[in-house]
């Protein structure tokens, strides 16, 4: 028998299903993704737990007339695939395939793009100003998770939406007591008490249980129970909260009844005032192993369906540890000798690797919830208390407490370190995950130390340094893996702005930043099998200070320098090193040939395909560089 | 009769007086507090409300032992004057004397620096957490205004100090019902309301009668009652909210009272979860003129006491409209041709010049509260649909919003207008201030364009240039005064990336950006008249697109090249003329002398002094130039 889904021009084609064909819709939808992302990998929970609320939202809104605003974008590949990107769903995330986010390049449907956290709201209150102008009838809808609402930006949202008094306006807080990894903070646990005395009862039996399995750590449980106790005496109630910003507020409804939402989105179309509409869905939902465990489901490689087991990755390359995994290890390494320092994540454990920190050293570690900024002024704090506190944010989040940086701790010379997991192109998740611009945002700024490895090795000795340097310090090393090189059992510090001469030439001079080095040795080889020159490849390990003694002896007797940098080339690591020379006017004999990231933003694709398309990867530099040599002053890209 | 307070070791002396002693310290306090600011200028309105408070709290803790950390610092002059800045007070802001802020290397009472708002309850949760481990007795009080409350990452903090469950932490929410400007919002009405009828109708009176004098637009008013209907028939307190977020709600206190207050710390000190201690104070508070009109009187010039008038400021340098005069006249110009034109401003209206456009265009205008994250999304909605919002923002408080700059705004390409007043030294509010940052963070992003006006009739021409730009345009100008030049009838739009000679010589190239042109005329003509050479001054108008074209045939003809920007030197304006310099391989014949903010923070001083300190006002430039000209290749700065 056919897929009902198949005989329907979708999404018009829901608005004259009943509830029924439309749970029917929700389930073969959900049955064909799960599918789909068991053979391409993907965010996977989130848009599971949102088949139904997905299906009832084009069924009840006339999209895309009306605006459905998507926040972070992990629950959207079901309303991906009912706005005419079913066929391409496999090919999610790969070059030429849709993003993993919603992108408005890529549909009419998706009315603004997203990837960060807690925007959703705020676009939806400018859409609705305009619309209430332009075509007053219609809604604007965004659908924001419990996890994204801790973010700052929401509240400042919540507050001015009430404060306009917008009409068609709908906020469907998606409530599956998550971020990523459980949520933090006091509101999450008034969500967790405001549901049915059921659900809460479930939930607290969940949370005890991950407690007993040991994903919980007893000093979370402890705070989360003493929590409960502070508040079990106030009868609140949601409402309250929603109605202090102006809102009316309708829930909970079960997010996988569609009865239940097909009848609170009719009820809250007739609203005059900005309507918070609370749906509980579970994460992971319709797919058992899944629902189990929708932390380690959240955002999948390809796995076997039936067995639920992922497929193991391709041995060779995964002997390698990742960054993430070496950081976390060093961290906690430094942390047990020295309980001054602490760890503090922005409900990211898992991302960053500090979920192991939080099981070993659980006192030493802070989840802030999707609050960067809080993060890096709440590090800041306990810096002046004398402790030094490691925030590790993935570079493209810090840019969410980019004034928080400079205020709270560059202006007052506090020791926080910024440990920025992702910092370059970061593959599949595309444009609005790439950690391409930290250097240049940073390294404006005084009092910052700037630091990056040239392997997963030197990145430990590099966390070492930092949690002896009485300042700021941004450590920043790349997605994937590292280079399998051996890891040292004692940690030592490197002295601060002090490079190292990696192989020693006479025809050019290659300064790398981080994990480009490894980049810069294969160009050497290259350069030196194929043409018979020598290069010397440097490696830079500071941004900021620069080593300036050795850049200095270094490139004047190059005949050809280059820099290379998994960075934006407008003001990042070769400008630095271009600064510098023309300012201490070395007497270079070229100019400098600087390898980076284009002016461009930087689609979803493998990293390997991003750094071609730069043109940074081996084979480009090479051609590049040849060029050079031969006369030509040309740039060479996506080989 | 000598004073109380000169009897009075401070703050421990506070300790042991009675209520009705302190209350005589704070009167004192307060009209030592007028004298002073008569005199030097400063931030007023503020300081005047909290005298009672700021004395209460001195003498309810054991400061320093105890942590004060106050919001923003306008509010905090009468704490300055408690913990041994008394007789330094009339050299406020100055070069030398105390800084406007709170300031850590000023003060051990001054226990987290501030100046942007919404930062303290993080940097006390942080505070706290350490103290517990440490001194668990020791109290961590933030204070912190309405308006400063609306700021996102104050919500973040809240609800994580909740969700930690601390203990001997308490917030003062020091409600005046203002933030600088009035407060907008929901969240801000909700206060008003919770206070004793008798306040809320003093409130409502008040509002009623600003509204009839034309202070608030009918559109605003009609909104605010639209939002009071809203919530009416709901029976909401602030206890309510504060309780969703794990706190204790003590409150309404009344501010100006001692008994009151010092009775509610105490009680506040009792507690074993987090407190909110809500204190009514009236901003302006003992000096009538200000009471009555606290918006002209927040931060002020010195003035006449008796007669409550402003000193008028030397009329020759006056006689040329500011900056912010200019910009917002010419969006009125603007938006009353194109109604897609529209104002967004983050709780700055009079700052930013917009209260005119306000009263003028109150429906193309959006006061978004002290909210840039959200304000830019907002923006960045309002362009999805077809709008072409001008967001007035200081370029350091950009820094707040700087992830939505990147993800909202240009990863989109949206046609927002980011009008960045207060780019380059600001003067007096030394470094939390400084918009020297601006470049190096934007430079870095494609899609945008950076534009700087040499004088202010160039930026009218730059402003209309952006709003017929279909993609986002960041345009910096300058705190102070123009120039004086005429301004054009009619408005037009600059072609893109185009640059401008403004004098044609042959030794030197001064490539400027923004109003350091006119330093660079004034360099010229120095250069020529006492040392014959002739100097080509380029406006370049442009930071992003560089006009490649001028600057290829210009740079390479002359012996010097120098660039002039009042921004910080690494990866700023100069540092990308360098790169294109290099990049296309130009044949300059000595290496580029870049004018700028050096690489430290620049405290207040005035902006003459500032520029000096850094080696970019005429003199030290000249002085630079002579010397490279002799051989020699370094900077003077200081003259």
């Amino acid at each position: 028998m056919g897929k009902l889904i198949d005989s329907l021009e979708l999404p018009v084609g829901l608005r004259g299903l009943s509830v029924e064909q439309l749970n029917q819709v929700a389930q073969e939808l959900r049955d064909e993704l799960i599918d789909s992302v068991a053979s391409s990998g993907g965010h996977f929970a989130s848009s599971l737990g949102a088949a139904e609320l997905s299906v009832a939202l084009h069924a009840c809104f006339d999209t895309p007339n009306d605006r459905l605003v998507w926040d972070v974008g992990h629950q959207g590949y079901i309303h991906k695939m009912i706005t005419g990107r079913r066929a391409q769903l496999p090919k999610i995330r790969m070059r030429g395939g849709p993003s993993g986010f919603l992108k408005r390049s890529e549909s009419e449907f998706d009315t603004f793009g997203a990837g960060h956290a807690g925007t959703s709201i705020s676009a939806a209150v400018g859409m609705s100003a305009a619309l209430q102008r332009l075509h007053p009838s219609r809604f604007t809808v965004a659908i924001i998770g419990d996890g994204s609402l801790t973010a700052g930006m929401a509240f400042e949202a919540l507050n001015n939406a009430g404060g306009l008094g917008l009409k068609n306006f709908i906020v469907v807080l998606n409530d599956n007591e998550m971020s990523i990894s459980p949520n933090v903070g006091a509101i999450s646990w008034f969500f967790s008490k405001a549901i049915t005395s059921k659900t809460s009862t479930i939930a607290r039996n969940h949370f005890k249980s991950l407690h007993k399995k040991g994903f919980v750590p007893e000093f979370l449980y402890r705070l989360i129970d003493r929590a409960e106790e502070a508040t079990q005496s106030f009868i609140a109630e949601p409402a309250t909260l929603f109605a202090a910003f102006g809102f009316r507020y309708i829930g909970p409804v079960d997010g996988h009844n569609m009865q239940d939402l097909v009848t609170a989105f009719q009820h809250a179309k007739q609203q005059d005032i900005p309507v918070l509409m609370h749906v509980c869905t579970q994460k992971g939902k319709g797919y058992e192993p899944a629902e189990e465990d929708p932390v380690k489901w959240h955002g999948v490689n390809p796995f076997d369906r039936s067995r639920g087991e992922f497929h193991s990755t391709s041995s060779a390359a995964s002997v390698a540890p990742s960054y993430t995994a070496v950081f976390a290890d060093a961290a906690i390494q430094i942390a047990r000798e020295n309980p001054e320092v602490l760890a503090i994540t922005a409900a990211m454990p898992s991302g960053t690797g500090l979920d192991k920190f939080q099981r070993e050293l659980p006192e030493q570690f802070f989840d802030v919830g999707i609050c960067e900024q809080h993060g890096v002024t709440f590090a800041a704090g306990l810096a002046c208390e004398g402790y030094h506190p490691i925030c590790a944010i993935y570079s493209t989040f810090l840019q969410r407490a980019y004034d928080q940086v400079v205020h709270d701790v560059c202006i007052q010379n506090l020791p926080v370190i910024f440990a920025m997991d992702r910092g370059g192109v970061v593959g599949n998740d595309g444009e609005t995950h790439q950690g391409v611009f930290d250097i240049s945002y940073l390294r404006t700024l005084p009092n910052v130390v700037l630091m990056s490895p040239k392997d997963e090795n030197e990145l430990r000795h590099m966390l070492c340094t930092a949690t002896k340097y009485p300042g700021p310090v941004a450590l920043r090393y790349p997605r994937g893996n590292g280079s399998g090189v051996a890891l040292d059992a004692e940690l030592r510090p490197i002295e601060i702005g002090k490079a190292e001469v990696l192989t020693h030439g006479s025809d050019i001079a290659l300064v790398c930043y981080g994990p480009m080095c490894q980049v810069g040795l294969q160009v050497a080889a290259k350069l030196g099998s194929e043409l018979g020159l020598t290069t010397t490849v440097i490696n830079a390990r500071f941004a900021k200070p620069l080593d300036e003694e050795l850049l200095s002896k270094e490139l004047p007797r190059h005949k050809f320098v280059a820099t290379v940098e998994d960075h934006a080339l407008q003001g990042g690591f070769g400008s630095a090193v271009l600064e510098f020379a023309n300012d201490k006017a070395l007497a270079l004999q070229s100019p400098i040939m600087r390898f980076g990231v284009l002016d461009r933003f930087v689609a979803h694709a493998s990293q390997a395909e991003q750094h071609a398309a730069n043109g940074y990867n081996v084979a480009s530099i090479v051609e590049t560089l040849k060029g050079l040599i031969g006369g030509t002053n040309k740039q060479v890209v996506g080989l």
